[in-house]
């Protein structure tokens, strides 16, 4: 599209840089700032310089922090024997909002995808190694993505844990609360039969 | 949702801002952000705050531009003799990406609406007025939505110019190119039979 300002144009340009947003949507998201008073878009403006310069990865947990530990590491009421392994720090947050979970985490930053070119070395796994020597735990519960790549993810981690003496769990599967069993899918609905729980360990909880 | 970062928190606050953005999305575009390099991250905080330093409206037609007058306003090529009337500045795009349309144009900025408390005095009608008395106008195109607001301000300029001895049109009416007869809504469909347009001058464009 032409623009009548090119200021304007590389307002738009940027905004059509964030994923999923197109030109037409970076434009309305332009021509809104454009309506906002000049302190709420420098605000706006200011909130995004400040990510690159005050956010960082917590030391222990890589977790995305203000701090050099996270405030779920820094939290004396975690029980730091449970390790959660995640994928991105979107799964912390999921999890936190279940209010289920009181245990640590340690973000990965990634699964292994030998199609997208990333190894072992490229994922935060020598580091959760070292912390499961370091720090006493007992047991590490793998929440990683129910895929191709989640699932090599975690079969590597529970080989590498397998001389530790530790408890290795994973995220139960099944179907989704709420869900018809005419809805699942086959491979879940087939696994949901195979790992099919005791009826009084289901409805304790 | 539950921040690690209270600096992450205010960046995807700002992006939830945005017209049609939640939570989830604005929380995508701050993490995306996170990923890019610094100078990047820079860039685009940059635009943005430049949007509201270096973005004008034209003096002439109100549409945006960098400089007192905009690009079409200082195009001599440019027919100053039809004045296409706008909401907004979106339309002025629309139309000039159809290139088929070599004159000027002027931005309302809004149509009268008395839901929204936007009346005459709102939107740039009187700016359009004394143009029309000092630029040797010689037809005044309406390109306004085809609601009840647009149509009503449509109304309002005609009137006002109706003593001007200059040609006032409109926008044709009528069914969309490769639409289906079928698929067109009933106001269009009566409107296109009662606005049916001869063969020839149909097929001439």
């Amino acid at each position: 599209m032409e623009y009548s300002s090119s200021v304007l144009a590389k307002a738009v340009n940027e905004f059509a840089k964030l994923p999923g947003v197109g030109e037409k949507t970076a434009l309305r998201y332009a021509l809104w700032l454009l309506k906002q008073d000049k302190e709420a878009v420098a605000m706006f403006a200011d909130s995004l310089s400040d990510l690159k310069d005050k956010v960082f990865h917590c030391q222990r947990c890589n977790n995305l922090s203000d701090t050099p530990l996270c405030p779920i590491c820094q939290d004396t009421e975690r029980n730091t024997k449970q390790i959660c392994v995640v994928e991105t720090i979107k799964d912390v947050m999921a999890i936190e909002n279940t209010d289920s979970y009181k245990g640590v985490y340690h973000v990965l930053g990634g699964v292994i995808s030998p199609v997208e070119g990333i190894g072992v070395g490229d994922i935060k796994i020598t580091q959760l190694l070292s912390r499961v020597k370091s720090e006493a735990v007992e047991e590490v519960i793998l929440a990683l993505p129910t895929t191709m790549e989640g699932d090599t993810t975690a079969f590597y981690i529970h080989k590498l844990l397998e001389h530790e003496n530790i408890k290795v769990s994973a995220l139960s599967r099944g179907i989704s609360m709420g869900e018809g069993v005419e809805y699942a899918d086959e491979q879940t609905l087939a696994r949901s039969i195979a790992l099919r729980q005791s009826f009084d360990e289901i409805y304790k909880h």
